[in-house]
């Protein structure tokens, strides 16, 4: 029995659209050319009937319109070549979606325009750069990424009062190696809206901090991590992806699910990778929950996140991580946490060993 | 109050991920190279340990390495060269999400990996096109495209049984100017799963039958068309979105709406483009619901769907489509439709004024 219609549809999108009705009528009439200032980007302005299409914005991911296609001829009927151009939509600007990747000191990430949280986010982290601790969390500040088009970007706004934490997705704690390391962790970018007591403040922490300890088995560890938005069967023995929009309007995706693919190098030139791949739900977890059970194939979160992981690495040179090390959280109470990331960094040689590994 | 973790995470990623316990243990272990046949790709190897990594796959895509950014000196103990390296992660491959552009004579579109759906198909439609009749939708048949990963592909066995129609997003009827024009539009990856009657039979197909009438006023429409996923406000006053998702593993989304976005042309170098917008809900609609009812801003399709369809239009080119035409469907019933469209095509020369313009 299909849903029916109700009058919803309409008033639906005004939200995610636009804020008042003043601010909607400003942007229909901007849009129209009804009124407002011109755009700036009027000289990429190009023919409107075209078959060959030069298009500035889109020359990376365009392919060529096809001009003149050849067509089969057994049928007197076709003709010789297309009479349309389906790609000549490009002279209008390229639909994308546009993944607004980000190469920062301390992370690499892309975008997720329609979701308004990353795709996934890219860490690097070694011995040495937990061991340097010249950042302060207490100098960072939340910002929205001004590199994301304000119309697609996560605003602090969105968050405040939503009930979810701004979960880094690199944690900070991994980019003390410089303050401006660690301010780059503190854009919007690198956040999703996350469950705070019980799971950002608690398991998932331990989690984090379980990847930190992964550098005194191994000399260079990566970690991909990033949302999922996963179905779940219902009563009614259908399967439905459903999950919380925060915001005004609501535009802002609370994930359902978190993943962290960790690649453990050995450090050598073509050497071992051991890989982990985790997925944990967006919610309260209890600290004596083994990190194990959240263990599943790589290509799991390839399947469930459209993305893909390890499409480089020669499966000769795989090995699974949680089969080399014992893969399990170490609980430390946030109060705890808390204090120890507050106080003062340690002087230039003072560093104790293992400090940063056991610290968040 | 968040919600509690219950056991379901892994159970639900599971289905997502693969089919029979079996299946699952073979994939695990091709993935940690326990055993099974080597890939194919082995050749793209590159060192492990890398700063400055090519990475063949993704070079189009991937910014160079950010081998030794300069850091500010002015703490002694922070590093003069960043000790980490993130976008190293590429040596394994690029994460993506790739869109899976297709460049087809009948239709352009960009793929959802994700969600196993469109993001946006563009066609291009003309009075002449439209009189060609060439193609016959009998001698078309739905098939997967084999140009996206087969794990990010929709399946023909994922639309069965489901109760959902495989919905063409650029409709067959548009593409009868040759059988290969037609046959590109059965495409799975032209498609998303829609409420059969009352909408993709009905009120769907009367709408597309507007946008092939636009053409008795232009001389070049074009249209683009996708999913959109957007959010409802429930009895707790929380926005969700929610959708099915159908397939064996569940992994094809049901939009929750669909949007088109026509552009109709004046046929002038540098002309005007009357825009129109609409957003229908996937689901039963009244024959007597106005069409203008779903008429939205291009900006609220913008700001649900991620994309940009306008970017590189000027406001000073832009008119908007229901002031200078009335926007209204007609009403023709289903089988009417399918007796005209199943009759056999007119001789050459022997074409009707409108033929092509009311039927589908």
């Amino acid at each position: 029995m299909p849903p029916r219609a109700n009058s919803m549809s309409k008033f639906t999108l005004a939200i995610v659209a636009g804020a008042s009705a003043a601010v909607g009528a400003a942007t229909t009439a901007a849009i129209y050319g009804l009124s407002g200032p011109k755009r700036q980007d009027e000289s990429h302005t190009i023919t409107t009937t075209s078959t060959t299409a030069s298009i500035p914005g889109a020359t990376r991911t365009a392919p060529p319109a096809p001009a003149a296609l050849p067509i089969l001829r057994d049928d007197p009927k076709v003709p010789a070549i297309a009479p349309v151009d389906p790609s000549g939509v490009f002279q209008y600007g390229f639909p994308g979606p546009v993944s607004d990747l980000r190469s920062a000191c301390s992370l690499t990430s892309a975008f997720d325009r329609a979701r308004r949280n990353p795709h996934w986010v890219a860490e690097h982290i070694t011995p040495a750069s937990l061991l340097i601790r010249a950042g302060d969390r207490r100098h960072s500040y939340f910002a929205e990424d001004t590199n994301i088009p304000e119309k697609f970007r996560a605003k602090l706004t969105d968050y405040a009062r939503s009930g979810y934490d701004r979960g880094h997705q690199v944690p900070a704690a991994d980019a003390k190696w410089s303050q401006e390391a660690m301010d780059s962790t503190f854009a919007l970018s690198n956040m999703c809206p996350q469950v705070g007591d019980g799971f950002n403040r608690d398991y998932w922490a331990h989690f984090e901090d379980f990847c930190r300890r992964l550098t005194t088995s191994y000399p260079s560890v990566r970690v991909v991590t990033g949302p999922l938005y996963l179905p779940k069967r219902e009563a009614d023995g259908k399967w439905r992806v459903s999950y919380e929009v925060i915001g005004h309007p609501p535009n802002v995706a609370v994930p359902t699910h978190f993943y962290k693919v960790i690649f453990a190098e050995d450090g050598k030139m073509g050497g071992n990778v051991s890989l982990g791949a985790f997925v944990l739900p967006n919610a309260v977890i209890a600290n004596d929950k083994p990190l194990q059970d959240f263990e599943v194939p790589v290509e799991a979160v390839e399947r469930a996140s459209g993305l893909e992981f390890v499409g480089l690495l020669p499966p000769t040179r795989r090995k699974r991580l949680c089969q080399e090390i014992h893969c399990s959280v170490i609980v430390k109470e946030y109060a705890d946490r808390q204090r120890t990331m507050m106080a003062p960094a340690p002087q230039k040689g003072a560093i104790l060993p293992n400090t940063a590994l056991t610290q968040r």
